[in-house]
């Protein structure tokens, strides 16, 4: 294994990235949710992150029971509305989570970045 | 749903966040790997990603059936040993999925900045 700098051992592991977060679906639900701090209608969410109706109620249901999600069922124009928004402590986990990914992101930019550096000097 | 902007159908659906990849154990294999083009042997790619020989052989297999991961046996001073590299298109998928995931973390990022001002201007 060789390298400019030396490899350490679990550099890419990533233990941050929080598997309860990371799953696409609700990474997505959770962007969204972070990008509207006053939450989320049901049916907004839905159309925002492509989602079937299973889909969603089954993992909101996920973050709600790990504490991430909260879900507020209302009554508005006759009709009940399902409204969705982040915790206190889903914002904290969600923050943390980031600042992984960003990480992850470095490492592979740089990974990308090397690779086509090596193949433009091969070429020369 | 209140926006300055105004949200855009599926605009956090990220449906370039391929599951193949997506996986934390798989992503952070496939992070290793763009890093050294090379290859790995099996026992450093084991180091460096913190998992189980059991867990790595099973996502090496997933990945080397999809065509994104080469596995070549080799003897070497005596021993078998097993040396991973990334293929082309295994390159390929990887630095699409990137892309993608650097729009996750531009999002991210936007709505956590966005939380902190509001929070910020709220307590003035």
């Amino acid at each position: 294994m060789k390298s400019k700098k030396g490899p350490r051992v679990s550099q890419y592991a990533y233990p941050g990235l929080d598997r309860l977060i990371h799953e696409r679906a609700r990474l997505s639900l959770l962007t969204s949710l972070a990008r509207y701090p006053r939450g989320l209608r049901f049916g907004d969410l839905k159309s925002l992150c492509a989602l079937t109706d299973g889909n969603l109620s089954r993992h909101l249901q996920v973050l709600q029971e790990a504490g991430l999600v909260q879900i507020v069922r209302s009554f508005g124009r006759s009709r009940p509305q399902t409204t969705c928004r982040l915790t206190r402590n889903g914002y904290k986990r969600y923050a943390e989570y980031l600042s992984e990914l960003e990480q992850v992101v470095r490492d592979a930019a740089g990974a990308v970045r090397e690779r086509r550096d090596a193949l433009a000097s091969a070429k020369e």
